[in-house]
């Protein structure tokens, strides 16, 4: 039976770019399968008081050159900072847990963070989330009226859930069983003990 | 002519413990030397608001299982969490400023590390600095006061505005020039850079 990585991410953190470009063709060569969990990564900073980080300029230029330089090791285009923050009301979050439901979370999630860092598209724009629905074939206005329906606020609430009890901070992360690695750099470390396991 | 590597840290940081125990045979196998910089990292966390990670349970013991994760992958003693946090007054700091003046540095930092993380000996407390210091046949007594003197108070000032000035924020961190690299997990990132410079 196929080993599963579980991969928590949030659709505004902007190192999580370079794991939706480069996860699956790593899964693949690996033999393990890669379970796409968007949660609400937003709401547990803020219990744990741990937004500073999107206000503090010196740790933000850091980061966007830390995944400049990352992006051009790993061979994943990268054409400067894109608009940041984004997702505003966590239209993009609802509609990658709609995604997550049916099946077709990781084309989705590809197609937004391309938008969002390569065509200047930022997640979360109810416009570029329609866009990216049509180019995957999917009725916009059908996806979006369930993504902010009820059913979608239970469905959040749960991924979120799942997220907070295995000890998620930050996305994105990758979680073997009880086993939680944070950072797009934890990749190859999490594909290993997956296989391991 | 060598190329240097800038070694920017704090002995009250636990990451750090994982590039004090690596850095210099990897430097040496790439050509390139080390320049030991403690620095007064605290300082720099509470002029950015960047203290709360000490106090969030979910993410210290996140760090505490990669460092142990890490430090069997990179065949690093470890043997369960020391105490944290350390140095309360800086003492540790205080006398890695000296060292770092008088050309020492590494083997004070070493020898503090291995104290706190394998000898359950904190950094920081006056007896386990001596115990350091004799141990390296240095005098004990005579640092200690220098350490403690107006003239390390500005040493140090000036080791911790070198590090503000190049837009650290955290330990360990590697610089070349302008290049910053935080994290063990760069190290190698950083070598590469200093050797291709």
């Amino acid at each position: 039976m196929a080993k599963t990585l579980d991969f928590f991410f949030f659709y505004g953190s902007i190192h999580t770019y370079l794991s939706v470009m480069r996860i699956e063709p790593l899964a693949r060569a690996a033999g393990v399968a890669v379970a796409w969990r968007p949660f609400n990564l937003r709401e547990i900073l803020v219990e744990q008081n741990n937004t500073a980080f999107s206000r503090n300029p010196v740790r933000l230029a850091y980061n966007w050159r830390d995944i400049e330089r990352r992006a051009l090791r790993l061979g994943i285009p990268f054409q400067g900072r894109p608009p940041y923050p984004v997702d505003p009301e966590l239209l993009a979050l609802r509609v990658g847990v709609v995604a997550a439901a049916q099946g077709w979370c990781a084309d989705y999630t590809k197609a937004t963070f391309r938008a969002w860092f390569l065509d200047n598209k930022p997640t979360g724009i109810a416009e570029h989330v329609a866009e990216s629905l049509a180019a995957l074939g999917r009725p916009a206005r059908e996806v979006i009226a369930e993504a902010t329906s009820p059913a979608t606020d239970a469905l959040l609430k749960g991924a979120t859930d799942a997220a907070r009890s295995r000890g998620i901070f930050g996305s994105p992360t990758f979680a073997v069983g009880a086993e939680i690695f944070w950072g797009d750099d934890r990749l190859e470390d999490a594909l290993e003990w997956a296989t391991r396991s």
